[in-house]
């Protein structure tokens, strides 16, 4: 089965996520907003959806996964269906609830980050925001992101399996999501990562090996990888990079 | 088996999500945070769970579940394993990712609720924070609200199984997330809520249905439903509340 992945087509956002997992997986997945218009793709291929009203399960918003007749949104339930389709999830129920339950953390992580440029609203340019933004992006670096990173940092050292993935002996979705995160807070925020790297290293060192493993190494460096730029999630702004 | 659920004792919080399916459900549940200190519960049997370094799979924060040996975290999870446990989620897979994914659109609204009181950082008083407040308030009422609210009544609507529930023809987790959603906004935004019912029936016509239900009526009636207060995600400032 060929996957059709639905996401804005340049930014990383959330659809990184999915699409870290459909590389690692080695998955037949179309990224169809990336696709030519004049063959039925584009962005107004995945306006259809957004836009129909024939759809009985419409999502809210991009990303969202076609697979077969099944049309999945919210980015984290997305990856709880991919996850153990794909050996990314253990197979027993208990350990499939832990590594979402790490992924939902994530998610907070994320939406954190996301409100450092947009702390008033989504819909007003930064330019708009730019003194809350200040505030609100001094707030995450000192306090924030470093009670998120210790706990992750603490469950590397707590897993029982070893310190080289969140959830047990193999590579899952959520080791995956946190190499974005990390690949993210690194180019946003690189006065702030370079301090977290001396503070949390089990992350850091994941962070390193997953950069540096085959599938995820030629996605890197193929032209499927959209560069970090200022209309995702992860933004570089000189005066939001605060040293911790 | 008895469930132990951990939440801050004072406030409905992202525990409120899981109180109303326990009490649907009718399950064998104890708040522990709320129970007597000196016989082992209250907060200092949730900060040793926080706190512990004995714990594999540690919690992020509050609200987690213990159910025999499983310790949950994160609000949608903890739904998603009591869902179909209890007759809240449907049988299907499909049907359990769909129940899900709104769950976790749910989520996202309850955020943004949350930052229209606290924009800035959660660790600084609403009182440092008014004037971005007000100005976050008045998006989310204008533009956020709304958008979320029209995406619920629609999907009531396009329910093939009609217009009184979201999945299917019985409740489920999602439909007592909606209805607590509703009773915050309420209960915050009078006046801004008093436009919505106007103009999202089907969305207010089953908070109606749910608050009559005999389980949730009792509940609500009783002394284990903590009044909405300003601690909590749901607040009401008098400032705050715009007209959309």
């Amino acid at each position: 089965m060929k996957y059709e992945l639905y996401y804005w087509p340049t930014i990383q956002g959330r659809g990184e996520f999915i699409r870290l997992a459909l590389e690692e997986a080695g998955a037949d997945y179309v990224d169809v907003a990336r696709g030519p218009e004049d063959s039925g793709a584009g962005v107004p291929a995945l306006m259809q959806i957004l836009d129909s009203n024939a759809i009985h399960r419409p999502p809210f918003a991009p990303p969202f996964l076609k697979a077969g007749d099944l049309l999945i949104g919210q980015t984290a339930n997305i990856l709880l269906f991919l996850g153990p389709r794909h050996g990314l999830a253990p197979k027993d129920d208990a350990g499939r609830l832990w590594t979402h339950q790490l992924q939902l953390t994530l998610a907070d992580l994320v939406q954190e980050v996301h409100d450092t440029h947009h702390p008033i609203a989504a819909s007003l340019y930064y330019e708009e925001q730019r003194k809350e933004a200040r505030r609100r992006a001094g707030e995450f670096l000192k306090s924030r992101a470093p009670k998120f990173l210790a706990y992750f940092e603490h469950v590397l050292e707590r897993n029982p399996e070893g310190d080289q993935h969140l959830v047990g002996a193999s590579l899952t979705y959520c080791d995956l999501s946190l190499f974005q995160v990390i690949a993210g807070l690194r180019y946003a925020f690189p006065r702030a990562a370079a301090q977290y790297q001396r503070d949390y290293r089990r992350v850091f060192g994941m962070y390193d090996r997953i950069a540096r493993s085959p599938r995820i190494a030629a996605y890197l460096a193929s032209d499927r990888r959209i560069p970090f730029n200022e209309e995702g999630i992860f933004r570089h702004y000189e005066e939001l990079d605060f040293k911790p």
